[in-house]
């Protein structure tokens, strides 16, 4: 049961220029569902990618890592992807079959093994069943069309209970450009550089070296700043591309439109994040914590994941139980060995809960309830020690994350 | 329902000379349930301990650190617990409380304030019921006795399924010596120093300096490699007391003795924490996680704690699931940066799982399936990194978790 997530209208989705995707249906995992996707990527393109920092990391993120070194980023020509299996936890048996599955699309569409990007989800620690996947990649490829997003959307979904697409469109310096995204993940979230899966494309035309950068910042206002269970994927994968069908050019920061396309991204990057914390595994709160007046952003950030972890802390959302005082025991172990409890300040939403090492004097139960009963709820904690803020987006913990993921393999 | 945790006959729990306990019913939080806990130790005993880390310590923590300072563990005459609550957050109000705790009980004893050690467990964010508490410490004083340690354990339990108790008896340098402890906590349990509470009191003498040494040692060797939630608490507090009683004297780590003495008393406080592993909240399974060959015993505590808190580990445990790519997952998230995981092994219980960075070829789901069947299993990750090598206790994630959690203050 996602919180308050709305899935696109098909009809509002918009095609990128130079941007095609096509689905397959190859039993992967699950007779019946659409689980192999193919994103074709026009001549001229650029794509660019942060993965996970996770040691375990998927096979495809090596192949991926691989593929966009050097130039590599500016000749990328498609991206695969498969659900049901997570090619993580392979050895180098699955790091052949990542290679193998890329030396098979680019025969079929006439390119280079180098010029395509393969993606895995699912479960880890079991090989891909690489003749499925090799049977569905020319019906993927065949598919390939520009009003594809929604049913790509479908096709990488795990545990997700709805699929995740966002259309943004905007006239950036004259040229009426398309920003589309879309992302995957409900459980296994605690991003570091990226999420899950994320893809995010645009027909205006972006240097290569930019696009690295921007995709990074975007990563890090976005999919790094939320977080379901602390569980730092071995797959997670985010990836920009630029089909530069468009006519905006952009070389450089400080190019006209530079500023505004690349916030639309960000934008794009963040309400993609944000789905995924509200189709959190068993997710019924949509939680927004944020940390303000740290003495640095290392600080304001360890409060706040030190909030969005805790157990004890989220299932009292679940609850709905105005048991506040775990989140100021979540603030005491993050990490600061040298705060000042008597400063620091818990609100909810409105509320004033806390203040000066206990609860604030005008609080009352009445108010930590009436707010816990929502649906969207802000923590704030303001720790007067400095000018640094940070927020950080998750959800609560409930009986169903438990049955989810007890049962994911069966 | 606590895994294979047995509930000691209170004729197997031997007096410990010097040391009388007593309870009382004070209706802290829930009516007709023993909820204060005396400790009287005899004139001459030492006490010392170690406290949570986390900076919103509970005002009876901050008590306790000032008591115990510079030569007040020689001084220490009795113990005061309560639990219903925690007098955690509770600001300047909270300490002048603690204070007037160990004032009232001092002024019935006829001791200083300074020579009393408070304690307190339960909700956090709410002022001790004063009147209760005070009303509560003649009638527990007057139940003093050296047989009172079934029903101490009792009196300190919040969400704790059953009491948790332990004695242990030998024959050092020729003494007869006893070792007892309890302790509590099922939920909140990421020590950090020191568990939720435990107590542990010997007749043998040691000088108040080594007595503090060792229940540094004793809690890195129990309390501190537990883990239930990740949640560090507010009001962690390990107390190791020596009445003095016996005629074994110790004064420093080479007497005759002193290393069976400091032996004895680690078992205890391994048992006790253990013990709180076995009863965590909702648990099923107790799991040991030991991780070897790691660089240094920081690295090996990183990856033994990452695969202890992980939600989809510890759901996986609850399913008897061996979907054991989760702990690769795990491995690969805990922080070593130049892990290579082609060195990897992991087994569970006897069997090889992993290697090479993949699933080990001898592997067989049956055989995964079968240890996690157990309601005890071991996690052994080999990182053929060095020598370090440390061991954490854990158990798994279960509805009940969520339950009790979700329930705790109603």
């Amino acid at each position: 049961m996602a919180v308050n997530l709305r899935v696109s209208d098909p009809a509002d989705l918009h095609p990128v220029a130079g941007v095609e995707l096509g689905t397959a249906r190859a039993h992967i995992r699950k007779p019946g569902r659409r689980d192999v996707l193919v994103i074709r990527l026009a001549a001229g393109a650029a794509a660019a990618g942060v993965f996970t920092r996770n040691r375990f990391c998927a096979a495809p993120v090596r192949v991926c890592r691989d593929h966009l070194a050097g130039e590599g980023g500016a000749a990328i020509r498609a991206l695969v992807v498969n659900t049901g299996c997570a090619n993580a936890g392979t050895g180098a048996g699955g790091l052949a079959d990542a290679r193998a599955t890329c030396a098979e699309l680019a025969a079929l569409m006439g390119c280079q093994p180098a010029q395509v990007l393969p993606f895995s989800t699912g479960v880890i620690l079991e090989p891909l069943p690489m003749d499925r996947l090799i049977a569905g990649l020319p019906v993927a490829l065949a598919d390939c069309r520009p009003a594809g997003w929604a049913e790509a959307a479908e096709a990488i979904m795990t545990t997700d209970t709805l699929p995740k697409a966002v259309s943004r469109r905007a006239v950036i310096a004259g040229v009426p450009i398309t920003v589309n995204g879309i992302s995957k993940g409900a459980g296994m979230i605690r991003p570091n550089m990226a999420t899950m899966l994320g893809f995010v494309a645009t027909d205006a035309q972006v240097a290569p070296a930019l696009l690295q950068q921007w995709v990074r910042d975007a990563a890090d206002a976005s999919f790094n700043r939320i977080t379901i269970d602390g569980d730092t994927s071995t797959n997670d994968s985010f990836i920009l591309a630029a089909s530069g069908a468009a006519a905006l050019r952009i070389a450089g920061d400080a190019d006209p439109g530079a500023a505004e396309l690349k916030a639309l991204i960000t934008s794009v990057a963040l309400e993609l994040a944000q789905a995924i914390v509200r189709d959190g595994e068993g997710a019924t709160k949509f939680i927004t914590v944020q940390v303000q007046a740290a003495r640095d952003p290392a600080e304001a950030a360890a409060v706040a994941y030190a909030i969005a972890h805790s157990p004890l802390v989220k299932t009292a959302f679940f609850a709905s139980d105005p048991n506040l005082g775990r989140i100021l025991c979540a603030v005491g172990y993050a990490g600061i060995d040298d705060l000042d409890v008597d400063h620091v300040d818990l609100f909810l939403d409105d509320v004033a809960v806390a203040t000066a090492g206990g609860r604030h004097p005008d609080y009352r139960e009445e108010q930590g309830q009436r707010v816990m009963q929502q649906s969207e709820i802000t923590v704030r904690v303001v720790l007067n020690r400095g000018p640094a803020a940070t927020t950080v987006w998750t959800c609560d913990l409930s009986h169903d994350y438990v049955s989810i993921n007890a049962d994911y393999r069966s």
